[in-house]
């Protein structure tokens, strides 16, 4: 089985360039979010605890099964660890043999990006130039990369609760060409945006966008609420957008859209991607992709990699399972 | 993130001596299982397809959280593949981070016999001295071993219809020291046998053991009927029998006894290890242990694993994940 660690996603990333290899991602994000019947969803599995919760995520188009595991704990951060790790795994569904271990960390970072960037393709009006970004910590610097190399977007306003962190993303993408500026508040970062991403890590309602931000024709690129109590919209903003949802049933409880009675009119990502449903209909439309993540988003990923890394060196072979002479014989493994 | 693969579990297994390992991960068996309800039981995630099943089996005690990937391919076997493959992860809830990655192909032969025979040392009548094999694939030794570690029974009598596969057994335990014999039939096979382990592979409702073939006072250790249409006791046996499952939700789909009424009694295997419930009251009873297998199991394996090999070289470290200098900074890695 192909592995996949920190280290060579790290040195495959570089390798390669992080806009072409979420260029490339982004379309096998595309090609999959159109096959979507073909996919089986089911809700995730989540194992929650007092200091977080412990996730696996699985999907399968019936050729390949994939799952993510992903854990989150805020209260990592006090203890210098990492709030989110996560890996995925790929197999053949003919046989059941994984064929992939990988790290999804970055991975995860990437994919998240991707998908916002190729949503905000479809969405985001026309001529699109600036984008105010709330919430500038892990996944920021992805995110940024993803809306140069697909819409272009490379004015960037960036607000942040603790400026460090604002200035944590400039230093990291200070010599990569974007022009930055890190504002004194949200208000500040949202004025002439014209999309918005909103990505904060609090676990709580909170009201990162009150209605009062959102100019006609923004898109609202809305990561950071993804589980249940954690939110980061106005409920005045859902109202007034029309709003885009990977998996309803699934963004019903996780997503911004937690706070909406339940016949709040969504529509899911694949119909739009598909064509059978129009995006956004006039310039002054608020669209707002109120995005938590969904398997599909993870098997795309593991599926990019698996044909990406085939027969080159950014894996190691695993001994997870041995060859059997006579596959009736395990023991044998022991004799 | 420890990693152990076929090569370190071979090597472990062999170092430490089989039947030694069986023992000890006896004791984590019975330890998890009578502190059955701190355990967070679900059932487990199958996706399944025209040619098998892959499943994800979770569990948690609040300290740790374990799962298992395990798939099951009857039509492997005609491709020089192995028909299940496994793996599983060990996680500390606390901060979510993975902690064990290992191969669970071996792991889960050993902790499936070593549940067995602590089952039947629990159940099966004082003084059991021969046990009847029937059906002697990949199973097969693991369980000879944990009967004679645990119950010290060395009189095996075997049959499979397919003789070579029997040849096999002998042939991988000829200097083991047991006392084997290769009946023409499953009738010789029971014959005066005081256990009688069933663990036969086609997946359909057989009849490997038929009413009269039980007399009184047997245990039947049922392995093979673990998953929906695949059964191998003819109802009969089960009706004036006492059969103990490992937990009941489960078994009633999956087990021997999805062939009974809803109503049909059985005993949770916690009960009887915790003193709160008989197990075998008179001599002459039938005892039955349904066994398909339960992610308590998988667990208790990881956290023995764990346990054993750390600070050995029974593992190698992966690079699952990266360290941070500021945990809020995931691009750092790419910088």
């Amino acid at each position: 089985m192909k592995y996949t660690g920190v280290n060579n996603m790290v040195r495959f990333i570089k390798d390669h360039g992080i806009e072409t290899v979420i260029t490339e991602l982004a379309q096998y994000l595309e090609h999959d979010f159109k096959r979507w019947e073909e996919f089986d969803k089911t809700p995730r599995y989540a194992s929650h605890s007092k200091g977080g919760v412990i996730e696996l995520m699985p999907t399968s188009d019936g050729q390949q099964f994939g799952f993510k595991y992903v854990n989150g704990h805020p209260g990592n951060y006090k203890k210098d660890l990492q709030t989110v790790i996560a890996f995925g795994v790929l197999s053949e569904v003919e046989t059941g043999y994984p064929i992939l271990f990988s790290e999804m960390t970055i991975a995860t970072a990437l994919r998240t990006a991707a998908m916002s960037a190729l949503v905000a393709k479809y969405l985001a009006k026309e001529g699109s130039k600036t984008m105010a970004m709330i919430g500038n910590g892990c996944q920021a610097e992805f995110q940024a990369h993803a809306f140069r190399a697909l819409l272009g977007i490379d004015e960037l306003r960036l607000y942040d609760i603790d400026k460090s962190v604002s200035e944590k993303m400039v230093k990291n993408l200070e010599t990569h060409g974007f022009n930055m500026s890190i504002c004194n508040s949200s208000q500040e970062a949202v004025k002439r945006a014209d999309i918005i991403t909103t990505c904060t890590a609090d676990k709580k309602n909170a009201t990162i966008l009150s209605d009062n931000m959102v100019g006609a024709g923004v898109h609202i690129n809305a990561i950071g609420g993804d589980c249940p109590g954690k939110t980061e919209l106005h409920a005045d903003i859902l109202s007034r957008a029309k709003v885009f949802v990977e998996y309803e049933e699934q963004s019903r409880i996780e997503g911004e859209i937690q706070q909406m009675p339940e016949d709040f009119e969504v529509t899911e990502l694949w119909q739009i991607f598909s064509g059978e449903k129009q995006g956004r209909a006039l310039e002054s439309d608020i669209t707002v992709f109120d995005s938590v993540g969904f398997a599909v988003e993870d098997f795309s990923i593991l599926r990019y990699l698996n044909d990406k890394i085939d027969s080159t060196d950014y894996y190691e072979e695993l001994d997870l399972f041995g060859t059997l002479d006579d596959s009736r014989n395990l023991f044998g493994l022991l004799t």
